[in-house]
């Protein structure tokens, strides 16, 4: 394919709405351009590597036993409600009310609508176990769409949805599609680690994501380079003391703290260090007000304080709220003597001789004992584990991390057969509702989060498996016919012995067409040049290594071939062990 | 792959809802499966079949020079705004309101997109011609979705956009799009006719539809034996008479009519021939009153009727208007005397002393002469052709058809490039709007159009290039070692031998397999029986003849593949000339 008959608008500068390399660089490229927040276009080079991702996706996913679908985007409302997941998605749910005034859920993911076709479809175990997938375009209606295809609105997905007789099978399926997860993340060129997550709107016991270590992800990821623990921070466990403070509890006494309403201020006012101190934050669990403690130094997890809860949202309470629950303006609350329910952290729980708010305005107190001086409803970790922190495993420290997740298995169980009535006839001739999994990838994310992690200051470094093309074949000197005949005859020979060739035929400087050729970042790069040849001679340079070689050119089509070869090697699967 | 690892949900009833062949045939071989009205998933076969009609496209459109891209579905209102198709597409288009209350159209096509990544990027005329298309999915609000895939609310689309500098270049895009389209339709194993269209919402001046004919079509097309001209009905040609009725004008005369308000009242009871009446009928267009005129034996076209007039929307007016712009009820409408435009048809003109209504309540007026008693603001051609009318070339007797649209190609011209303020700059540095042009295939109807154009009583007859597998092996009397060891090892021959085989291993009745076989259509059959096993032979047979043969085992994997070769050899196109 030439460059002249190909649409690759590249960019010099950098973008302005650009924050990450990957979005920089997809942008530079020609992959994609923004239509709309968080809605892409696909350009040619950028579509050829995202398609190249997909069809990675289904070979693994065909080689898993899934069987490829294509369902609706277009969901009628209905089926939402009858998981209760119209309520759980909230705002992120995009809708379209059609003619006849019927709300449509514009799919982010196709639970309802395969457990509806399992329902109507499967009756028996002998069908069992089976494994649905699909490539769909998904909607997400993100609060703040960003970092390019990274956090978008529309974006390309696969999701797979497995049906089992018991646990048992779901166990095989789930570990059968980790590995499967493992086969492309390895394929497609990406270094991953898989860590326990939080189940979010989806939902079950069990769920792993697939996280790309990232400087600049938005998922944090706590691990545990020790025991090798390795968890999301919204699940990660953050380990309470192994005992109480040793301290002899004082009388508990009331200061006056007049405008101090920080953690910085009072513990600077007070002169007591931050880890002596009770925050205690109001909440709304799903519209009631409870109390949540962590220590002075510590952050709140909301993630796990709504897990804790069983609460579909929780929210921080309003200023009215807070005033109505405490009795005091915001910066003064604490748990001594209030009625409203309280979840305290375990870290909490090993203070003596506290601080914490009064419950009046410019006012706290002093020698707070847990036990003493208040009882929590419930004792829990709800706080984010912190690097340093104990490994709730082995208790040696923790390390945290930044990633980008791009896949997502759960261990759904009944949660969607049950409410849904799905179910078969067991061996017994028994009706149990099916076990179910659901496993999923974004391909667009992937694609992402392959660019953000091979490149360099010049451009993208695409592994040869995705890349758009494999070949990047430039011709200098366009003004000599022997040059240009050479480049077009090994264009020719090189495209019959089956690569895929990107040929820049512009009538352009050496420097432009180098930077393109860095940016765009085809693996392999055959170039063709005046002085060279007059000694018979091409260039062939692989992109990610400074270096180039010169061969012969009657042999640059087999050399080529053979380096393509060794790239894709490199990026064979091996098997792995089990993940959970 | 196993019939048992494979979900294949076939039904022996015809289902309730289900009218035409294509429906019934894709429902009970469980290709599909509805969702809501208009929506379908995809089940296993019926994705495979749709992916393969897809590939094909791919194959050609790349082969064509088109490049690939994949575009937004949600598409900012505004952008849709700048060409003034909100209004034209009217409630076909699908919104969704997003959390910040922006309005996003469902993109049922993608001129809008197209053209703002065009003028956004493309600037000079030597990037010009540039063809982009996409397979994506599309939405459109039908009234009333049916036939299955065929008019259904979302569907798979391949739409592809070309920019070019002139009319010159257009055409010779156009010209190699149609001939890509042939090379599609036919390797799918379509029949098809090439016909001029309506623009309808899309527009522009020249267009053609791709139509496949069937009994059950819901477009209708309009063609001459003699002279090979085509069109669908809404732009077909309806010639006029070569000269008015010989017949001397007689003097206008009032008659009463009590009662009679329709063609067959007023002919039956004045004993006048229908092709002697004036109909006349009252239209809003655009909200504006016209009064449209056609010969009592013929029927209106509201398409024409609303291009001849330049009106984006024509609709009936209601009995309150009738009377208003008449002064009569609903059944006595008349050109005679009247205020408001007329629109009539050739063959009105050509009456002599011909019947009208009077514009009163129970009258007619007799003897009315078109240019004597009523002159027409615009006489043009506003009717459907019939059965036998002249055609408007040669004039011979055309004969009228139906079939299913299958693909559209459309010269836009500047009609998106000039509202949208798209140009590029000409070799003289003059900035001149693109000349577009468009193309679209259903790749969900052209499978149905398939299905609908190869099948028997028994279920589908698929073609080896879209069916879902290419051959069908069979194992009777599983019971037996020998069969199933046999049928085993020839799936194994026959997958390593690079052909796609779906392999009934189930433990069920000849009859039952049989009957699921001819339904699902595959082409190629393979049965291993235990009685012809005693002899060392299989039996191969093609799905659309009724003998089979046998052949010894050793030679069964070879023998098939010659016979799916052969098959595929048939469906090979071939070049022919051009289209307009």
């Amino acid at each position: 394919m030439r460059w002249t008959e190909n649409f690759i608008p590249t960019l010099r500068e950098r973008p302005v709405d650009a924050e990450v390399a990957s979005h920089i660089l997809m942008l530079r490229a020609g992959l994609v351009r923004k239509l709309s927040a968080g809605v892409y276009s696909y350009l040619p080079l950028g579509w050829r590597a995202l398609e190249k991702v997909a069809r990675i996706v289904r070979q693994e996913m065909d080689r898993a036993g899934a069987l490829e679908t294509l369902l609706p985007i277009i969901q009628p409302v209905e089926l939402w409600e009858e998981t209760g997941r119209v309520k759980e998605y909230g705002d992120n749910l995009l809708k379209a009310v059609d003619r006849s005034g019927k709300v449509n859920v514009l799919g982010p993911t196709h639970e309802e609508v395969i457990t509806d076709l399992a329902r109507n479809h499967i009756s028996s175990y002998r069908q069992l176990p089976i494994n649905f997938y699909q490539v769909q375009v998904k909607f997400r209606d993100e609060t703040r769409p960003r970092f390019g295809v990274i956090r978008s609105r529309e974006f390309l997905m696969k999701d797979a949805y497995s049906f089992n007789a018991d646990q048992e099978s779901l166990d095989e399926t789930y570990q059968e599609m980790c590995e499967a997860y493992r086969r492309v993340f390895t394929r497609v060129g990406l270094k991953f680690v898989v860590v326990e997550a939080d189940p979010g709107a989806i939902g079950g016991a069990v769920n792993h994501e697939f996280v790309v270590p990232t400087e600049t992800g938005e998922d944090v990821i706590v691990s545990c380079p020790a025991c090798g623990y390795a968890a999301d921070v919204e699940r990660a466990g953050a380990a309470g003391p192994e005992s109480p403070q040793e301290e002899t509890p004082a009388p508990l006494t009331r200061v006056a703290t007049p405008g101090m309403t920080t953690i910085g201020e009072v513990s600077a006012f007070l002169n007591v260090a931050p880890d002596r101190l009770v925050k205690t934050l109001v909440y709304l669990a799903d519209g009631k007000a409870v109390l949540a403690l962590v220590r002075g130094d510590h952050e709140l997890n909301e993630v796990k304080l709504a897990r804790v809860l069983g609460a579909a949202t929780v929210t921080m309470a309003d200023p009215e709220t807070i005033a109505r629950v405490t009795g005091a303006p915001v910066g003064f609350a604490g748990p001594v003597g209030l009625t409203a329910p309280i979840v305290a952290d375990p870290c909490v729980m090993a203070l003596r001789n506290a601080v914490a708010g009064a419950n009046a305005a410019d006012a706290h107190v002093v020698n707070v004992n847990p036990g003493r001086d208040f009882t929590p409803s419930q004792v829990a970790d709800i706080r984010t584990a912190r690097q340093g922190d104990p490994c709730p495993h082995c208790r040696k420290p923790l390390a945290v991390s930044h990633g980008t997740v791009v896949g997502h298995v759960y261990q759904l169980g009944t949660k969607y057969s049950a409410k849904m009535k799905a179910s078969f006839l067991d061996e017994g001739g028994v009706a149990r509702p099916f076990v179910m999994g659901c496993y999923g990838i974004g391909i667009s994310r992937t694609l992402a989060a392959v660019v953000e992690t091979n490149h360099d200051d010049h451009g993208i470094i695409f592994p040869v498996t995705i890349a758009p093309y494999q070949v990047h074949l430039t011709s200098l000197n366009t003004d000599d016919p022997e040059v240009v005949a050479t480049a077009e005859r090994l264009s020719r020979e090189l495209e019959a012995a089956g690569l895929e060739v990107l040929y820049d035929d512009r009538d352009a400087s050496p420097g432009v067409k180098f930077n393109d050729a860095d940016l765009v970042g085809i693996p392999v790069r055959l170039t063709v040049g005046r002085r060279a040849l007059q000694r018979g001679e091409v260039e062939v340079k692989l992109r990610r290594e400074g270096e180039s070689r010169r061969v012969a050119v009657g042999q640059a089509a087999g050399c080529v071939a053979e380096v393509v070869s060794r790239l894709q090697d490199e990026l064979a699967p091996h098997s792995s062990g089990p993940v959970a």
